[in-house]
């Protein structure tokens, strides 16, 4: 069953281009991996632009696993997490 | 351009098998609309079973004014409500 991931974030507004930017590189990484993901698309909230989420869809709990210990990923964090303000939220969902 | 929700919900362990019920009922009643619904459908979090979400894509943000004033889901409500624990989460986002 596939596993569909919102990962939702709250970005300082003066650090919002900055941030797509970025995101709009980790989407074409990771369209690139050679396994497991069905669909990872950037998101702004229609209401607050500084509300972005990655909605996503992965074949399996495994190669979700894979994508966050790539390095393409990894090298990006840090300067993904100078962009953000307060808490995000990280689910996986199966449907039910 | 389509916009997606993200309708997610903290519910009450006691009263998690009814949601679920009252929210497939929902999504029967939803998918039978004339008009607007792309994708609606019903997911749990895999790390916890009382975190629900609904996960949806439609036409417009007209087709879901259209939706929320639907008899069929404003039946549903109070039902749904006194499922729910804490508060709930509710984006609209568009693809960036």
């Amino acid at each position: 069953m596939s596993i569909r991931v919102v990962a939702k974030h709250n970005i300082k507004p003066e650090k919002r281009d900055e941030f797509i930017a970025l995101m709009k590189q980790l989407v074409e990484n990771t369209k690139k991996e050679d396994r497991g993901v069905i669909n990872y698309g950037l998101y702004q909230d229609v209401k607050d632009p500084n509300v972005i989420a990655m909605l996503e869809e992965w074949e399996s709990e495994e190669a979700i696993d894979e994508h966050l210990k790539k390095q393409h990923f990894l090298d990006l964090l840090p300067a993904l997490r100078e962009c953000m303000a307060g808490t995000s939220s990280f689910n996986n969902f199966k449907a039910v």
